[in-house]
Parts: C-alpha cells; structure tokens; sequence
C-alpha cells in the first residue's frame, strides 16, 4: 500500500477542510455571533496540521484501487471527526457523539438529525450544517483532484473510490479535467438555484443555506417545518432543482457540449424521469382527498418523490401521516434511489436497472440453455465484472440493511422505526417512517445504534467497498521494513 | 417444449393427487364424518381426470431445463386449484380463493392461514389441511420420479426445479434411486416423530397430524394455540424435529451410508446448528425474565427458533409480544430459512454462505485485482454459474419482497404487517409480526392481496425461476405447426 501518497492525499484533505471551515467565520461576521471565533480556531488548527502533512512528500508514485478505497474511507472519517469539534466547542451539540453523527449525516448528504430544534442553532453553525452537504455533495476527493495536481493514476483511482455507481469513467481524457468539469456543472447549478430562489422572495441566508443543502441532496433545513414554512414557488423551485441534481451528471456534460444523441440514449436518465412522473402521479391519487385540491396534492406528492428519490430528505407535509400504499412506494424509492454519477443516494437507478437485466438473463438461460446474452446498458454491453460487483453490491446491501436494524433493535423501538432508519441512513436519506419520520428525528436513540448508523451512512455514501476494505485481514497484516524494501525492488 | 411429456407427468400428478384425497375419507370413515363423501368425489373424478390423460402417451423424449420448470410450476398450480375444492364442497373455507390460499399455503409448506377459528374444521378436513405439509415438503414430482417410470433426462430435471437449493445434485448414479432413497429418509424420519409423539401421550390422530405437519415444516395446526396447549414433552419432540427437517437431507444420505467424514464436512449444516444454539442463547437471554425461570425461557426460545428458521410456523407462545431485539432475529432467520435440500424454506443457508463468500471475494479482488479466488462450499470450487444464479435469486427476491409489500399496502394494514407477511410467504413460514403474528392470522386481506401472496408461496417454495419462466415470453411465442416441424427435424 503507498502510505506516503495516502498521507499526501490526507494532508491535503485538512488543509481544504480548514479553508472550508472559514466560510462559516464570514457568516459569524456578518450576524455578529461570537461562535465564529471558534470556527475560526479549528479551521486554522487544521490548516496547519495540513500543511505539516503535506511537507513530507510521496515518495512512490505506485497507486492502486485499493489504495484509493483506504484513502477514500480515512479522509471521509477524518473529515466528519474533525467537523464535528465545533459543535462540541460552541456547546450548541454538547455530545461528542451527537456532533459526529450531526456531522457524518452532513458529509454523506444524508439529512438525519439527532436535534429536535433546529432553529435553535446560531446561524454560524447552521450554515456549517449546511454547507457540508455541498462539500459531501460532489465528493472532497474530486475537489482535491480538481484543484491539486496528483502525480500518475493516483486521481483516477480516488475518483473511482468516490463517485458514486457501478463503473465511474472519465468524461474527458484527463482526470483532473473531468473533475473540474464537474465542479464547473456543480457550481452552475448551484448559483442557478440560489438566484432562482432570491427571485423567489428567500433573504439571502435562507437562499444560500437551503441551496447547498438542496444541490447536495442532503436535506438539513433551517426551520423545522424543513421547507413547510416556504411559499409554493419556493417550494417548487427546490423540487425541481432535487430532481436536477439526481440526474447522472454525465447528462449534462453531453448537454453542454451538444452530444444530444448521448444525452437522450440515457437508459438510467429515462428510468428516472418515468419513475419521477409514475410516482407522483399514483401519490397524487391517493392523498387527493387528504388536501384542499388535487394541485395541491400533486404540490406535495411531487416535492416529496423529488426529495425521496434525490435521497433529500426535505419535505413540506409529515408523510408519515398518508397511506400506506404511499409510504411504501416512498420507501421503496429510498432503497432505489438516484442516478449513479448524481449527488444522490440510494442503490442508484443504474444499479436497478443492471441487476434487473442480470435476472431477466437469468431466467432466459434457463429456456435457452445455449444461448449467450450479455447485459446491456445504453446500447452497450456491460462488463462481467461490473454485473458480478453490481450483484455482490445488492447482496451485501441486503446483509447491512438486515444486520443493522438487528443491531438497532437492541434499543427497543418498532421494528417500522429501525428497519427505515436504517434504509434511510444507507440511502443518505435522511427521515423514514415513525419515529423518524419527517416530524422526528434520531436523538433517542443509544451512543451504541449511533454509531451503527454512522457506518450505515459512510457505507451508503461512499458504497461499501471502500468502507469494507478497512476491515479486510490481508490490508492489516504486520509487515516487516524488511519484507517492504523487497517488494519495493521487486 | 416437449408438451406430450408434460401433459403425461401432469396426469401422473392428478392421479397421485386423487389417490391422495382418498386418505381423509380413512379418517371421515374413523370418526364417522359426513364430509369423506366429498373427498371421495373430488379423488375419484382425479383419478379418472389423469388416467384419461396419461392415456396419451408421450411421443418425444426430449426434456430440458425448462420443461421441467414449466412441468413443476403447472403441476402445483393444478395441485392447489384442486385440492382447494374439498374445502369449498364442504362449507367449511366457502370462499375458492380464501381456499386456494389455504391449500398454497398447504402445498408450499408456509402454514399462513385464513381461517380465524382452525379447531370449527371437520377432523377429516383438518387431517387434509395438515396432510398437504406432507405432501409438498419433499416435493410431488420427487415422488412422481421415485414411483414411476419416466424416461431419460426427464426425471434429473424435474428434480432439479422442484428440489430446494443453489444445485441440486443426485446421491446414487440413478435419479429413480435417489428420489426414492430420499423419501425413504422422509418416512423414516415420519414414523419416528410419530410414534415418539404417541409416546409422549398424544392421541393417534393428533399425533399423525402433528407429524405430517412437523415433518413438511409446513405449520397448520389443529388447535387455535397452535402447540402450546401440548406438554413440554411434546413441545420439545416437535422442536427437535423441526431442527432435524430443517436439515439438508445428504447429511442424513451421508450418515446412514457411513460417510462420515462426508457428513461432518457439510460447511451448511455447521452454519445452521451453530445459528439455532446462537439464536436460542440470545433469544433466551433478551426473554429470561417473561417466563417463571431461565429453563421455560430457553424451552420457549429454542422451540421458536427451531420453528422459524426451518420456516415451520408452529408456536408455543405469541413471539410478537417478545422484546424488539428477538423479533428482528426472527426476521433475520426467516430470511435465511433451512439448508438447502430439506423440506424447510427461506433463502436457504447454502444460498447465503455462497453470497457471502462471493461478496468476501469482491473485496479481496480490491486488494489484489490480479489475485484469482474461487468461492468454495465443502472444500470444492462452487462454478461460477451457480455463483451467479445464486446472485440472481438473492437479486429477484428483494425485489418480489419489496414488489409484493407495495401491492399488498394497498389494503392499508401497517408496513410491519405488510413485509413480514410477505417474507413470512416468500419463506413459507406462516406467521409474521402484527396482525399475522402468531396470535393472528390471514383473513383479513382482500383477495388481491391475498392472490399476491399465493405468488410469493409459490415462488418461495419453487425458488422463484420455475414461476418467472412462466412469465418469459419466448416460452409463449405462437408457433404454427409447420415450423415446429422444421425444429424437430433439426
């Protein structure tokens, strides 16, 4: 394993949290609040514990997947630990803890909170709160990768560890291009909101605030009613923009640079938007009689299903109140999730449709004993190798969802409570059903089921395997300086 | 498709099927019930119904995989729409589909019941009602195989779609012997539960009842308190049983062949008794305090174990009342289910250590991309298409799990009820949480969702491809005479 280049990455990675870190000082500015001085602190801590990393060089360019699994998982860890002290220093979240999870669920744009009132947050810390989720939104690796030069496939390697989907390629032949490119799409989008939103009637706290929270599809709100206290427009605009940043951002790319004919052979963009419209559509009808007109019901079915299936986790009614038929289609789109190559969670669109068309092969082997069929995805074959991860991926999705709403039973809770919680943290969701549904939030539950759900979070955004591989007994194993400068030479 | 082949076991399945009805009008003869008549009626026109169509001979003796999914699939089907009438021709389940669900759920060895009050039934119908258990558990076609002469290759694929499991294999050269040695094991295993149950001081009726069920792990039983009501001794006997039902039936092969080191080398069955000590030990800490001492505790515990994960559904006390912890276990080793090859159901243990290795796998593959690793069961190299297939199905049932509790909110019941009832199908247990916990039962869903079920019974009982198959529609493409001709030349 390149350990240099892995602390290289990592020091790094401090350094920009500590210029991230900043941002929230500029706002203690603004509203004259004193908890920017501590915000202030930390970030400088970290900028100087960064640059001491970074002083010593790598020493060997040699950089493999695995090594930008380990890497991916250490730096999304020290990130959460690190930005989870001011909440402790500022006494506004007193548990460690508590802070960590507030933290964990920012990062991996999940949107859970352990706080039953948000309001009560200085706007220092709020817009933090926030903000993470654009940091987490995109990936920070992506951003180091884009802004930072990173010697031989080390950048490709961290880019596959962090995107999001079954087979992350490059937009553009260079790496650090294609990186770039996303952040200039990312950014676009954001401004776009946060003006649509200013034009809306949002100050510009609100507007800034619920943009980053909205384009990472993180789901933390200011107020909360979430977004139920926004007029409709607002409303709107945030819906559309959720759906927006579920879309493959690939599509876009294709877009911008006139590639139409790519753009629209999106199989995985197709699904999405036929999904959007069915859902809405079925909820619609089934909440019509629940709300002064079917507008309004379409308002709210619409909202809900962008949030849902962008993994948000915003809403503007309790969903938690309307049939069942609803809350089960909702959870089924939070195990489905977004667009792979989105900011979204889930098991992504792309994923469903691979493993879909594995089985459909499966059981045409069965009529056709000798026939060969492959797995096509947007006219093209899919790898083996892609099919057989996509199916491990389900697969052990499957184990985590089961084994750690075992491990959350042990707090005593319905089981409706735990296995959502659950679906809902691997989802980067946000609310599930009960107890955690959109009006609760997760602060009752144990120090010890905080922590599943924390692994449950990084697992869900940062897909497993990265998070995985930490545990693997081949990656840990002692060896000797000895034995390392012979595998060196060899 | 070899149709006449097909046409000629479907017959044979009717005719076993009639003989079959004729051994409640034994006990209607016993216990003087008016009800045998019925049964007679309904056998003798099965009878008649397959000689005449077994009078058609086969004319081709090609049969593939998929003749034999198809074959088992419509036997099954035919199997339950008949031994359904009995039910209605009586009075006694007046709705047809309320008794097709009961004889699927019969059939498929779930036990899931609609009735409310299970001791009004005529002994003689409840002695059918039981009898199915028996009959689906090791399968019909199995004993079609054993007991009549088929040709070719017929028989090993009839087999291989109706026997549980990843591969199912033969234990003597000819299929004939091992589906006879097969239900040699199943009657000797029978007998023993029986007479140990007269022992312990059941009556012959109750006792035989009891067995069948047992033995099928199948769950209907004769009393509303299912088997509570019947001493320790008794509860202990039918627990054992189920654990040694809930087995892969080559441990028995092995063993009574002196196979030792064969036996004892099964990786399945020391994953499935280190489970149900596991379980029973965990179960019987988290419920230590609900029952007058430790010992009733681990009694109640280890019968209820035994009873999910051979996907019985048999109860000695209402488990839904139990703590959040041991409920969600429950739920886990429902998911699980039996060993492959026995009469139990589930996912099949086999099944999950294969996923579990291949995901293993995966992320070795990460640390060593270059490195080759095989999933290996029993110290031999399981094929890459079984891998594969085993994916697939792991796939196909999340998505049937989470397909048919959409379908099933509809009739507004909770979500907990919704999935449980379905994976309780899905695994052929019976009883799930909520109202279809061990105190409730099935009646009151409408009959949409009460036809979704059965597909799930039969799905979970076929292992799902044989009931897909029936949906692919290349098996159902018109095709005119003539071509047929030209294929059957080639």
């Amino acid at each position: 394993m390149n350990r240099s280049m892995i602390r290289y990455v990592f020091g790094s990675i401090m350094l920009l949290e500590g210029v991230l870190l900043l941002l929230p000082v500029i706002i203690s500015f603004i509203y004259r609040e004193p908890e920017g001085v501590i915000y202030l602190a930390v970030g400088a801590v970290c900028i100087i514990l960064g640059l001491v990393i970074r002083a010593f060089k790598f020493t060997n360019k040699n950089f493999f997947t695995k090594d930008g699994f380990v890497c991916v998982s250490l730096c999304w860890l020290a990130l959460s630990l690190v930005g989870a002290v001011p909440f402790v220093l500022t006494g506004e979240i007193p548990s460690y803890v508590d802070a960590v999870f507030e933290t964990i669920s920012g990062f991996t744009t999940t949107g859970a909170t352990i706080l039953t009132d948000v309001e009560f947050l200085s706007k220092t810390s709020a817009f933090w709160r926030c903000f993470t989720h654009w940091i987490g939104g995109m990936g920070v690796l992506v951003f180091i990768i884009a802004i930072m030069p990173l010697s031989g496939n080390s950048s490709m390697y961290l880019y596959q560890a962090e995107s999001p989907g079954p087979s992350a390629g490059k937009l553009v032949p260079r790496m650090r291009q294609t990186a770039f490119l996303l952040y200039t799409i990312y950014f676009g989008i954001t401004v776009t909101e946060f003006v649509a939103l200013l034009i809306a009637g949002l100050n510009p706290y609100d507007a800034i605030c619920t943009t980053v929270a909205t384009v990472g599809t993180g789901g933390f709100g200011l107020y909360n009613s979430s977004i139920g206290g926004f007029s409709p427009a607002v409303q709107i605009i945030v819906g559309i923009f959720m759906v927006l940043c579920a879309v493959n951002f690939n599509f876009y790319y294709y877009i911008i640079f006139r590639k139409f004919k790519e753009a629209l052979s999106m199989e995985e963009v197709h699904f999405f938007f036929a999904t959007v419209i069915a859902v809405t559509a079925v909820i619609t009808f089934n909440i019509r009689n629940m709300y002064s007109g079917v507008l309004e019901a379409a308002r709210h079915a619409f909202f809900q299903v962008a949030s849902l299936i962008s993994s948000t986790g915003f809403s503007t009614v309790d969903y938690d109140k309307w049939p069942e038929l609803s809350k089960t289609l909702i959870l089924c789109l939070m195990f489905v999730g977004a667009c792979a190559g989105s900011t979204g969670g889930g098991l992504k669109v792309s994923r469903f449709l691979i493993a879909f068309k594995a089985v459909l092969n499966e059981v045409e082997l069965i009529a056709h004993p000798h026939g060969v069929r492959r797995v096509r995805m947007n006219r093209k074959v899919v790898e083996n190798n892609v099919v057989r991860s996509v199916m491990g991926y389900v697969a052990v999705s499957v184990c985590i969802l089961a084994g750690s709403t075992l491990l959350l039973s042990v707090d005593g809770f319905s089981f409706t409570t735990n296995f959502t919680a659950v679906l809902s943290c691997m989802s980067n969701m946000g609310p599930g059903l009960e107890m955690v549904g959109p009006a609760g939030n997760y602060s009752a539950f144990s120090d010890f089921t905080k922590i599943v759900m924390m692994f449950d979070m990084l697992a869900g955004r940062l897909e497993i395997f990265p998070v995985l591989i930490l545990f693997s007994p081949s990656l840990w194993r002692f060896r000797s300086p000895f034995k390392k400068k012979i595998r060196d030479i060899k």
